[in-house]
């Protein structure tokens, strides 16, 4: 079994859920509307429907509330990402800030409120309190992740504790909810619930390490997106905290220098340099494969089945995408 | 009985409101949590609240729900206030844009984000799936409402219709749930539910109508920003549509070109006196007027009772405070 064959197993699953995403952006508004299937189209993993949908094979699974859990939680991603972009733009940080940059910052912004507000709309449909309550915490979670985040811009004194804290709520608690919510829906027992929890967290603190880790030593074709596009906006991952902690004096003065002069001193190449020597790398992979082995050991109290086979595919693919 | 009263005779409810709003902001994410606060020692006048628990006496009056309600309808309020603010402060506008300018915007959408999420699950402890599906739909067409807002900036040609939809989705929506939700959860049977809800309506487009016409009359003083903050901010109101269709040709023509150059041709001040002497003024308060009217009437079917008649006084005294 390979990657494509999880997916070719959840095809028909994963087609409803791509017409139910289509269904819920679907506004007589223009603007929101084609914003909206913009981002739809761009497609993406569909990761968390991923796990939502083999979660739910611990259970009884019901296709279509589970159809309706993945499309919230996908919902909830995308939002996260319409939100991402707002500001960030380039035609705002090249400073010609034009009112036409402005609009669409502003539609932007209401794109990413409308559509949480739909994944939580959505989601009233399954009649459970307790799943509205997990989705709209792990909003506010996420929105606090996001913020530490923007606190921490070109901070060079960040500890590991707190850089995983900031990983953990922006990327893997919205990864652990699909696995939680999946199992939860499907009424599997409470100690296979809290198993899936852990595992997609894991796989989530793993899948952030390695995408830190990509985007030092990545290539522009294959990301999509320059090289050190995280130092360029001054988010500080491990392996630039790793090097801070571990360079030569004369070459941390230089990363130091370059993030308290908010990149001014001193050019990203140079720094992506000094980061890729400095060991940084590696350690940040060897912890992601350790939490790697945590979500495969996560694993290993559930029965035996084509859906926990699946999982520990997508666990190792996930880290192993790097090489 | 005069409005102070009204506040007198909700003192108890509205003081635990406070305390439960003050709770829901807290954080140990400094930047958020001081955001929050700052917005809710801004106070306001808590007209959603108040809708709600004069609502609430319609039926079997439970303060401990009708607070919930309240609370979240107050921080759905907040958080559109918070997202209204993204991207419009002065900073930007005058083309400093600082990094910490763009922070700031950053955190308060994020914010704005956490509190929208936050009143979504608060909301989620009083286990009614209608509550919530009402919330997050009222959350949707807010925003299709600000977008469309956006899409309309500085647009000279815009129907009674488009105006009036706009502002139902900005404003009087929100008022209509707050009558709604009060009822609801009170136990109201559906007619009362139904006239409360049309009330609110009602009211919401009288008060946004007055408050219309005050950013084209008001005296800065009173309103604690200078007047045509509207227009300067390119948002096109009843009394300037009125005032393209019946001023003189030459007058239209410099309104005209004052939008359509975005506000560089002419200055706000010439284009508001000739707003002001257009009867565009005149006509925006008679249709504010009938709204209260309509209001009005929709109380009528409501057993006579002292939350009728504040709901009554209420009405009254939105549209009079032009005057």
């Amino acid at each position: 079994m390979n990657l494509q064959d999880i997916y070719q197993n959840l095809k028909k699953d994963l087609q409803r859920i791509e017409e139910k995403l289509q269904e819920s952006v679907k506004t007589n508004h223009a603007e929101l509307h084609d914003s909206a299937t913009h981002l739809l189209k761009a497609g993406g993993k569909r990761m968390r429907p991923v796990f939502v949908l083999l979660a739910g094979h611990m259970g009884t699974y019901d296709a279509d509330r589970l159809q309706q859990v993945a499309v919230a939680l996908e919902l909830i991603h995308m939002a996260t990402l319409v939100h991402d972009d707002v500001i960030d733009d380039a035609d705002l940080r090249r400073g010609k800030k034009t009112v036409k940059a402005e609009w669409d910052n502003r539609v932007a912004m209401y794109t990413g409120d409308y559509i949480f507000a739909r994944a939580l709309e959505g989601i009233t449909r399954i009649q459970n309190p307790e799943v509205q309550h997990i989705l709209s915490s792990a909003i506010m979670r996420m929105c606090q992740g996001e913020i530490t985040q923007i606190e921490d811009l070109y901070n060079p004194r960040q500890s590991l504790r707190r850089y995983l804290h900031r990983i953990k709520k922006k990327t893997a608690l919205l990864m652990a909810i699909s696995c939680r919510l999946g199992a939860l829906v499907s009424g599997a027992d409470p100690e296979m619930v809290r198993r899936l929890y852990a595992y997609g967290y894991y796989v989530g603190m793993a899948f952030q390490l390695t995408d830190d880790v990509l985007d030092i030593t990545g290539d522009e074709q294959v990301l999509g997106k320059p090289a050190g596009s995280d130092l360029r906006q001054g988010n500080v991952t491990l392996p630039v905290i790793y090097a801070i902690a571990h360079v030569s004096p004369s070459n941390r003065e230089k990363i130091l220098s370059h993030l308290e002069s908010e990149g001014k001193n001193g050019s990203a190449e140079e720094i992506l340099a000094v980061v890729r020597m400095s060991g940084g790398v590696e350690y940040t992979m060897e912890l992601s494969r350790r939490y790697l082995q945590k979500a495969i050991l996560s694993l290993e109290f559930l029965p035996s089945s084509h859906a926990r086979e699946s999982l520990r595919l997508i666990a190792e693919f996930i880290v192993r995408r790097s090489y």
